[in-house]
């Protein structure tokens, strides 16, 4: 019996939710679906608007966690490589063979300075972010330790609010300490401006964003004063990427959303006041969910709680379907609000998750759809690497 | 060079954020620490409860989805067996040897009740949640088509406002359709009163469960006029087993976050107006964090953000400290409120997260330690079963 077949594969075998040549209404629900087609319509789209305006596109890994996705955003999307938050999402991306990988954070452990060191030995150029002279030295010494060289950012807080330098002599006096230093190397700045890219309206996010590239371009000002040109000034995200492009000091860009879109990217605005998942980004990451009971008439119950989503920036909302909607998300199941009783049990919906990023980060896998049928199965394959 | 070895061992050999031995100042952070001997307490205090008042712990391993800390469930604290929520978590379970585990949900999907059905050939006694006679026949059809028994609990919606059924003739009817199908039998009642789990007052609580109780008794009373006794009564969670037990009509527990407390149980208060973390249960579970910028006096940054935390219930506190405060969960940075500057880089935090499922659910790896040594790394075995 072909269910039986494929179900005692799925356990036995695999552990999967699913099996590439299924049927969608076959997929076990909850999981992550990805819809191919959207999937590489947004990537071919940000590849060419990066090509367009000369700017190189260093995809956000840390939002997808996925080699495979981001081997398809260079392959599609001419990415030139990867950025990342933490050295164990380095470490895979490194050991898959990505060969420009940033580590837009800082870095201070000892431990992790170690390991971050030795990551360069698997063929891969390095990037790490400082806001601190004491960091250099520990570097430094580390990659002496294992003959390998760190490219350094530093890395200026433009409006996060959280790791960074603000003002150019600091920038100066770190990329001095770095240029100093043994088996380090200047190679520019990291200013990616996170508090604005979730403000819906367009003229807010570009007021932001107009002082955060003054500031950057003050810093660039004062390293050029110092002999210290940076090879690559990098940020910007899917609120923001045509502000960088336009500034004419960034030269690298860092977005990452806008190859999955969610509920919160979703509504924010376009120069025209369009949502910029209404065309200029496709909704292509949706959590797909059954309805497993409705033994109240109004409402009803999906398998999809908070072991599949985060819900920090809000709900997920059904897609496609104005009739019912999601209002209620408790750990292991949703509530459905369906006022004219439209669901049955094993209905299926599509969910676009509240936030992307932290929602992809509790799924094991993506199952790649296309046309009705399970197409791929891609492993999120930095999950659970925060350290 | 000890740091050398060690980190090499992380990446090269296991991906892990920390090995056996180590002390507590070498473990790769964010991740989750369990304080072993707070951990061995909550579990043995919630079996002597138990046994003393003559009632059967199903631990509910939805919590920690770890099977280690099941079978410590079981060996220390006397638990009979375990409820989770998923058909993919009871896999799990059951290929570990579990011999009692109870699904205490709807599964209605066709591959999962096939899955299901097939659970009994590992040697565990399954029991499944209904609360639609039509599921009755879909059950019988795989229990027949595999040659095993499921058990069935009609479970009753005495408070969650989620699944479940609501007066005692909608049980009876369904237990009525069980007890006729062939491969199932009739085991019982479902009736967790989740919604008033974490009301902070005790006396609020039981008033919900007084009526949650009322509710259930009923129901049995309905069964037992129609030769149907409940061999299993069960329900009941960390804000309110002494209610259940105290009935006189359950006769099982299903406790699961007593084990490692959270910000969110933490707060509500015992009979006597103190806060449960403040003798009732020891906090056990904490992610252990680094500060890695400091760069403005008066904020830290640490390491642990929306990746290794849910923050559904509210922002994580800081373990034994009154000085310094969580005051911001980003992606992968939490903002330490600091105004006197006690702080430094690579300073060590132990944070209590607000709620301890979603949270443990992004981890891959408990870190076990005792006397500032890391004793154990246990998988989260069940982690990203969802479907």
């Amino acid at each position: 019996m072909h269910m039986n077949a494929r179900s005692a594969d799925l356990e036995v075998g695999f552990d999967v939710p699913a099996l590439p040549g299924m049927r969608e209404d076959e997929i076990q629900t909850p999981c992550l679906i990805v819809d191919l087609d959207a999937l590489e319509g947004n990537i071919r789209k940000m590849g060419d608007y990066a090509k367009a305006h000369g700017m190189r596109h260093r995809a956000h890994g840390k939002m997808h966690k996925s080699v495979d996705i981001l081997k398809l955003q260079q392959s599609l999307g001419g990415a030139c490589g990867v950025c990342c938050q933490k050295v164990s999402e380095a470490e895979v991306f490194a050991r898959a063979g990505i060969t420009d990988i940033l580590v837009s954070n800082q870095v201070r452990d000892p431990g992790k300075i170690d390991r971050l060191a030795r990551l360069p030995l698997h063929g891969a150029r390095i990037i790490v972010c400082l806001d601190d002279v004491a960091n250099v030295a520990d570097l430094s010494a580390a990659a002496q330790r294992h003959g390998t060289q760190l490219d350094c950012f530093v890395e200026i807080d433009c409006g996060a609010g959280r790791c960074g330098v603000k003002t150019a002599p600091e920038v100066v006096a770190i990329a001095q300490a770095v240029a100093a230093a043994p088996n380090l190397r200047f190679a520019g700045l990291q200013a990616y401006q996170g508090a604005m890219q979730h403000i819906d309206g367009y003229e807010e996010r570009r007021a932001k964003l107009d002082a955060a590239i003054a500031q950057v371009r003050e810093a660039v000002a004062a390293l050029n004063r110092e002999g210290l040109e940076p090879e690559l000034v990098s940020g910007g995200g899917t609120g923001s990427y045509y502000f960088e492009a336009g500034s004419g000091v960034y030269n690298e860009l860092q977005c990452g959303s806008y190859a999955f879109m969610d509920a919160d990217y979703g509504r924010i605005r376009d120069r025209d006041g369009n949502r910029i998942d209404a065309g200029e980004w496709q909704n292509a990451l949706f959590i797909l969910t059954s309805v497993m009971s409705h033994a109240k008439a109004d409402k009803a119950i999906c398998d999809a709680g908070l072991k599949v989503q985060s819900v920090d920036s809000g709900l997920p909302f059904v897609f496609g379907r104005d009739d019912v909607k999601y209002i209620k998300c408790s750990d292991e199941h949703g509530v459905i609000d369906d006022p004219e009783g439209k669901l049955k049990v094993n209905d299926r919906l599509r969910l676009v998750p509240g936030h992307c990023d932290p929602t992809c980060n509790v799924h094991d896998w993506y199952v790649g759809v296309r046309n009705g049928r399970v197409e791929t199965l891609w492993p999120v394959s930095a999950r659970g690497k925060a350290y």
